[in-house]
């Protein structure tokens, strides 16, 4: 598959995706990003169907181009209720710390993809819809491509793409293990934590749609070295993450322009799934207690009053400072600027 | 630096290191990827000087261009005689399922470079002498390069890469975590599993010598990407254990030929020290115990006879599987097809 195959599929120029990432992926950031040719994606993992609405109305209203609305597709979670019990006596030492009186409680308050999601991206209408952690039911994916939408999923295995494709996947995107964020893994395969290098190779011999690269691709260096590898696009985050647009909170920034990639790792202690993020104050002190957590997102539920007050606070000890290992490249911009640099460094 | 820089430096034809791997690369291996042009290698790191000397000049009567012998400098293993006691009591089990007797003693019988080793260095003077875990002491980095050998040494961060170069490396190895063996990590950072696609332009940035990738490269995609992304070579090493000079048990060649890439992981459980195999049964049974073992390289001294009894038997359970995350790409040939292929397929 050529780049030019994927712009066509996807209607865009470059074959570039903004990544979606919940929490930092702005209207803004997603109309910037497609209106400079590249795929604006927004992460709308944790949103309610109203709110959801609104913000795909509000990027609507920024650009006519092709955009992207991205979902979370996990299993409901199963832990014990004592794993949940024994993680807010645990959260509760740093709940006392910023005085935020009692630990939430321990069930989901947020939830896979559904039927009353689907409606909402039936009206909207984008030119993508994309998943992490595998794909909703065969009868949502049905709908979405009947009205029109372009279906992309994450695999970090060849297992995983193979696994997508048959299941309805429009194209793969191929997460290497230097993704910021959470990792896609949906095959029960969380010890397969493979690099950029070595997975789009073995997934580009193994399926016959286009695989977009993500992973460590920071600059036209990257992105020229995932179309060697056989790549039809990149997706791309942490770039994105010092750009005006992006919606973290200032301490976060700081943090990526200070590193040099080597302070990042992967941590369940935030949400209950593994996410690539800098290391701080919490995951330090939370890691012997990493298997011994409530599933996902139990645990984000339980971290979320935390996280903000953190963010006020202005420290990074406790907010989720996700981050991808290229971060020693970040640089201040715009989305728009940023894009225009990687198309006129990489050629496309 | 341009790919012609490296070459011209190391005194070869093609910017191709192949992988010096202490107990699989031979001195065929090496003779076969020196004479196609590459950089042939011997992984010598737990050599006795005697045996070293005959090693050397037996790959020497078999080539006559540049070749590399590759040491460690690990630091002198420190864990307590509790840890060393614990490890063979829990081994006892798995020597006794051997009928292997009495289990080795938790003793280093293994050393890092030293004097003696870098005398017979100066005897055989090849052309490159390359280092795992930092570099030797200055005086001998200092013997070594006054008698003409270059010295590369490999980095995973953009720290080691910095303190390489300002101690005397020539050339930079960056390795990525995808890569097979023992990750070479010596500033204790070893949570920093960086992946290649984003090392390497990382380190490009940092310093001003050659910097050549390492880790996920099997074919000539990669091998493009990598200088892509800025190197002036590539060093690979799983691709070539489906050889016919590969020094390594038929069952670990079978495990190579039906892995897709995702099933290996890194594991302190057969040296002390994380190197990345094909998980097996010891791999899985020892896991608990990954953070309670001796140092490097005493738990190497304790699974050396479990590892040759294992691999006599044709079973893959007990012996370290050593692959990179690439190994999907693995194909049977001889060592000259392979470098062959690779250049013309890149264009070379």
């Amino acid at each position: 598959m050529t780049q030019s195959q994927l712009t066509s599929l996807l209607g865009i120029t470059h074959p570039i995706i903004q990544a979606p990432m919940a929490g930092a992926s702005t209207p803004a950031m997603a109309a910037a990003a497609s209106n400079a040719g590249a795929l604006g994606s927004l992460g709308c993992a944790m949103m309610k169907a109203d709110a959801l609405r609104d913000l795909g109305n509000d990027l609507k209203s920024q650009t006519n181009r092709a955009i992207n609305f991205n979902f979370f597709c996990h299993t409901d979670p199963s832990s014990s209720a004592e794993k949940g019990e024994a993680a807010r006596a645990k959260l509760k030492t740093y709940y006392d710390e910023h005085d935020l009186g009692h630990v939430n409680e321990a069930t989901p308050t947020h939830f896979p993809f559904s039927e009353e999601i689907c409606n909402v991206m039936l009206e909207l209408s984008p030119k993508v819809v994309s998943f992490h952690f595998g794909l909703p039911p065969s009868n949502l994916v049905e709908k979405l491509k009947d009205n029109g939408s372009v279906i992309m999923s994450s695999a970090t295995t060849v297992a995983e793409a193979k696994w997508l494709q048959e299941n309805g996947a429009d194209a793969i995107i191929a997460q290497g293990f230097e993704s910021g964020g959470h990792r896609g893994y949906f095959l029960e395969m969380e010890d397969a934590c493979i690099g950029t290098m070595a997975l789009v190779p073995q997934i580009v011999d193994a399926v016959t749609v286009p695989v977009i690269a993500a992973g460590g691709i920071a600059d036209a260096r990257g992105i020229k070295a995932a179309f060697t590898l056989g790549a039809s696009g990149v997706q791309i985050g942490t770039a994105f993450l010092n750009c005006v647009e992006a919606g973290i909170p200032a301490i976060h920034k700081q943090e990526l322009l200070a590193s040099d990639g080597s302070n990042t790792r992967t941590t369940k202690v935030f949400s209950g799934r593994p996410a690539r993020g800098i290391i701080n104050r919490y995951m330090n002190e939370m890691r012997a207690e990493e298997e011994n957590l409530p599933d996902f997102p139990i645990m984000n539920t339980l971290t979320g009053p935390l996280r903000k007050a953190s963010s006020t606070a202005g420290s990074p000890d406790f907010v989720s400072l996700w981050s991808g290992q290229a971060v020693g490249l970040n640089r201040e911009s715009t989305t728009e600027q940023l894009i225009q640099n990687w198309v006129n460094d990489a050629g496309l």
